[in-house]
């Protein structure tokens, strides 16, 4: 089953936004065993939508389009689509609830010109829309079919795994495509690499794949096979993901959670301990992570964001004479912090981080990217001093992964 | 000039990485006004790369190619560009020196598998790689130029910004296309529309194009135009801009600057005002989001998050009868976590969000994604209660986005 994938819109094509929809469609679609051979952006002009549609079911078998939806002029996707498949708009009364609902929901008065998102092509099946005002588009036509969505990604995924995965699962039964990722922590990929060199050389001959997926302070690896039985393929994934446990057990984190702070969540209520957090160099970043996790406040109580000394003695109760003495950004000072924190908030467990994010602020002594790590426990404390790079960006996101990986490993270790 | 890019590799088609070159090589020929008309990605598939750059050279005059240069057995595409072109490899001696340096510097034995690298196509003007061991290639035919590069994003931005725009900038002095965007927040892309619709008809006319650009809680809208004299245009896109502040004046928020953490962050800094924060159901991300910023320390204090009703009595003051009273989400609740971030962290300036991110924790009366937002400054205090949506990533982003702006316009309002 050939997929071809159009994106439409000018943003893309001067640069101003990058193309993250395909990359996540491809992977779903790759997973149900429907295989993306093309990817086409292409800017808001009639024509070479137009043109663009015609070629594309001349190659694939399903085309799915996503983008030009909204109520604004530079959409045209839907008007063409009717051109294309020589429709017209017809006023669809579920849609118009769907819209109307949006906007109750948000307690906004409905814009006169939303009443024109219910309008749909007569001969297409509609895809409700949850997330937005613009329905999705389902055509049938000469054995191919066309797919229209939204190019607002959580609008465009709310109608791939609601409707379009799902359809197109069930009309394709195909060899399917099993993987598990495993998570890692702690470990660069080069020195992964040399633990796992002579197993992943294995993999083949086994009929598996071996993905790296390296981002800021983990490497993920996924593992995948291809073929009819689901159930022993994933047994013999299984195998593989004991024996990656087997070789680098200090670095090995859990398998198909690609968020240390799900993993962290789930030990500490299965622990019974609350968490909080003092934050310097990280500002605020651990905090969201955890938060961003739906049922955290089960254990997660809060966190202080002390980017001034001020805030680090007032709130935690750090030492005027250690920060005098050993610096802001020390293991003295992390330390303190994170004893202040499990105080202040009352919680058994605590992570305090302490830096320079950069690009200023560092020393010889202490280069931009020098980052004092403590957690602590009902069992103890653990302090940590790293030296990450230059990017402030990266340096944040590192020091809460490796945070967050350092208390998850010390509490696992009890 | 119309400018199709390119990418061959399986990894974008099966979603394993994003592309994230298209968008930059779209900005920096956008900006020298040759226009990307199509990006296509395909895999490492012969035929359908013959076929594609067949296809490409028929619709584009410039055909920019990335990928599948490297020395393993899925880079096909210098032999295939020697089959497009009926031409044939031929050593070169500068670039075999300038792979052999690489290795040299890594204090690496090269890979014999490298010779190859040096081996070009006779008929196309190479372009030396200072970052990695593959050659870029220049051919031209029927008007048409096609330029291969490497995949590997920093390799390909030397061979583009040593080579490749120059040489393009000079061949073509051409119609530059001129823009800028405004950031607009605190108002949703139809009623903003409502607005706007009148004046973006008289846009045509004065040759001037706008797009629309949505986010979680902010509209961006971007206005071009296209031409030779670069200042007559920007003269004429700059008298626009302020027919938008004009019309929006409460929700224009700025101008070529994507990101309010960075313009509220320079209007504390002209004012002198130090800022805190105090959330609930953003869980840090306000934070995270100012300290993203280099250089925030200057005016960003710090902040707590108080995820429950505990840490807001005894970090913020907030009074438990309050709480009682109204619930941890209140306007009340709100406002009195306000007060308590500046009296805590002696700030002049502070921010407080307390809500409902979901998907749980809804009632009839407060469904999720309620939330109420305070802000403080020394000239006094505004408190709003909004309705957001049910995704809980969205609610926190659109929590941070409304919370900012609220306290951006009130201090550009004195």
């Amino acid at each position: 089953m050939k997929v071809e994938i159009i994106t439409i819109g000018d943003e893309i094509l001067i640069g101003q936004i990058v193309d993250t929809n395909s990359a996540w469609m491809a992977a779903r679609l790759h997973d149900i065993g429907c295989e993306v051979f093309q990817v086409t952006s292409i800017g808001d002009e009639p024509e070479q939508i137009l043109k663009t549609f015609e070629e594309a079911g001349a190659r694939a078998d399903i085309v799915l389009i996503t983008g030009g939806l909204g109520p604004t002029k530079d959409d045209l996707t839907k008007d063409l689509l009717c051109t294309f498949f020589r429709d017209t708009l017809v006023f669809n009364e579920d849609v118009f609830g769907d819209v109307k609902r949006i906007f109750d929901e948000r307690g906004i008065v409905m814009p006169a010109i939303n009443r024109k998102q219910a309008e749909v092509p007569s001969r297409c099946d509609v895809i409700r829309n949850p997330n937005g005002t613009a329905p999705g588009m389902w055509f049938e036509t000469h054995n191919v079919i066309y797919v229209s969505m939204p190019g607002v990604p959580y609008e465009m995924k709310g109608m791939m795994e609601k409707f379009v995965l799902p359809r197109l699962k069930e009309r394709y039964t195909r060899q399917e495509r099993v993987y598990r990722t495993v998570l890692t922590q702690g470990i660069g990929e080069s020195s992964l690499l040399e633990h796992l060199s002579v197993w992943e050389d294995s993999l083949a001959a086994k009929g598996l794949r071996l993905a790296w997926l390296p981002s800021a302070g983990k490497v993920r690896l996924r593992i995948s096979a291809k073929g009819e039985d689901r159930i022993a393929l994933l047994r013999s994934i299984d195998a593989e993901v004991e024996e990656v446990r087997r070789l680098i057990p200090t670095y090995f984190i859990g398998v198909d959670q690609d968020k240390l702070e799900v993993l962290l969540g789930e030990l500490l209520k299965e622990k019974g301990w609350r968490l909080s957090v003092a934050e310097s160099c990280s500002g605020g970043y651990i905090a969201h992570l955890l938060t961003s996790v739906a049922g955290s406040s089960d254990y997660f109580e809060g966190g202080v964001v002390c980017y001034s000394n001020d805030l680090k003695i007032q709130l935690l109760g750090v030492k005027e004479t250690t920060l005098r003495q050993h610096g802001a950004v020390s293991e003295q000072v992390a330390k303190e912090m994170a004893e202040g924190a499990v105080e202040a908030m009352h919680t058994q467990c605590a992570i305090a981080v302490t830096g320079i994010a950069g690009p200023t602020g560092g020393s010889p002594d202490k280069p931009v990217g020098t980052v004092c790590i403590c957690i602590r426990t009902p069992q103890g404390i653990k302090v940590q001093k790293y030296v990450f790079g230059k990017s402030r960006e990266r340096n944040i996101q590192q020091s809460a992964t490796t945070a967050m990986g350092m208390l998850y490993r010390e509490i696992l270790s009890y």
